[in-house]
């Protein structure tokens, strides 16, 4: 069989369209590639997007070699579907394939059988449905081993932002683990703060400025450079004025003091 | 002794000459009251802020009994340095004395011998140098057990800031209990996640997009609800390998069981 010819613009088949699908799909036909395909588990949610897209198909059948070819078939799933659905997916021979997916390794996308192309395209992003992003401003990490997929990634990464870097797998794992830290662990302590708020009868928005500024700040300087607060003041009173008012949260009293300490630690 | 009449506009005089006594003063003469008087231990300190100023003095003269009569003395210091300056400090009788601490009591300024009115107006906010805020937005807690100081501290506070609102020095300390948690600790959990990426030659703004949308998401919801990240969907296989990435960091480690842990109790 012979290779897919790259055209330009692309022709661009989701399998997946959740958040990331559709911001992506909406931003590529956009910037003027064609997205042919929409894989859903369910149909009706393959329709849903295909129907905001044009000269869009949808589908619920894993086997594409029926199907017209793409350049690129994009997997957006959640992490958990993407192996389940790469061992029941038939693809042409020489597909090229990525997931867009940070923590995953490439090699998930790996099926001998039909000689793909894999790598990876990831937007280092949240998406939600209400909250519409800026994706030119969004750093897209690319993986691609072959140079001709790497091309293509590269463009058509270009095509939406301005922030196209290659990374690999074990770059992308590094990058994943700080953003557990800035993100995931961050929005915990904001809901622990939340918490308290709400617990004492103080509105939830009243730290926002704050918490906008603190991380205004963490930008543009190195974060550990500008911590201030009772733990790097080495103040002890209040240290144990707080302690004591979280008695009754044994595991935010042992989060209290281990970041205190962590701080102190001259972190 | 006479008890001074308030002027509207009101005549200030700030007690100390950092960043909050800077962006207050700016602001409270842009809305139209009289900064009298700016304290400072190093005069050239009270001066330079007095400089941005129209008629304004500056001293590093703790006696105000010596100086034209204020509406009201701000103090606008460290927290280690309000104790110092209050005991060092003489006030004309019956003076009306704030300061603008969120985790010092108010009882700090009390002075029986001068007779004050004492109070706290604090911006829920921090200020540096090169960082402009929009005071407007910014919420200011009040606390004056005395109605005319109450009446004076609202009115001054109303003139720079649309979100005003009394609080008892109770709620203020779990206000600051929040802020540690939301500000505080996320700043330090900013920093281990850029010492990450800088240790692995990423570029420490590449999770910026990413941090931004993870707070905003914060504010639009309860934090709690829209946790994401190997914790919450009990990743086991990532927890593992991103332990076992921070096994150099044994306190890194440690923060990250923690954190994982409060977030799969359901926290």
């Amino acid at each position: 069989m012979l290779e897919t010819p790259i055209s330009h613009p692309l022709k661009l088949a989701f399998i997946g369209s959740g958040q990331v699908a559709t911001h992506l799909a909406l931003a590529f036909e956009q910037a003027g590639h064609r997205v042919q395909l929409i894989y859903s588990r369910q149909l009706a949610h393959a329709t849903q997007l295909a129907n905001q897209l044009t000269q869009t198909s949808a589908t619920d059948n894993l086997n594409f070699v029926e199907q017209p070819g793409c350049d690129l078939y994009i997997i957006s799933l959640s992490d958990a579907a993407v192996t389940t659905v790469m061992a029941a997916a038939q693809f042409p021979t020489d597909s090229r394939v990525v997931h867009t997916s940070g923590s995953l390794p490439m090699a998930v996308l790996l099926r001998p059988a039909f000689k793909l192309q894999i790598g990876v395209f990831y937007p280092i992003q949240t998406f939600s449905r209400n909250q519409p992003i800026n994706l030119a401003e969004v750093p897209i990490a690319l993986e691609a081993p072959e140079p001709e997929l790497a091309a293509l990634l590269q463009q058509l990464a270009a095509s939406i932002s301005r922030k196209v870097i290659f990374m690999a797998g074990t770059e992308r794992k590094k990058l994943h683990l700080a953003a557990v830290f800035a993100c995931n662990f961050t929005n915990h302590l904001l809901g622990i703060s939340h918490e308290i708020l709400v617990k004492n009868q103080l509105a939830p928005d009243l730290l926002e400025p704050l918490i906008r500024t603190t991380i205004e700040k963490s930008f543009h300087n190195h974060p550990f450079s500008v911590q201030t607060g009772p733990a790097v003041r080495g103040d002890e009173n209040i240290l144990q004025e707080h302690l004591q008012m979280l008695s009754e949260e044994p595991l935010y009293q042992e989060i209290y003091l281990l970041l205190s300490r962590s701080i102190q630690a001259g972190k």
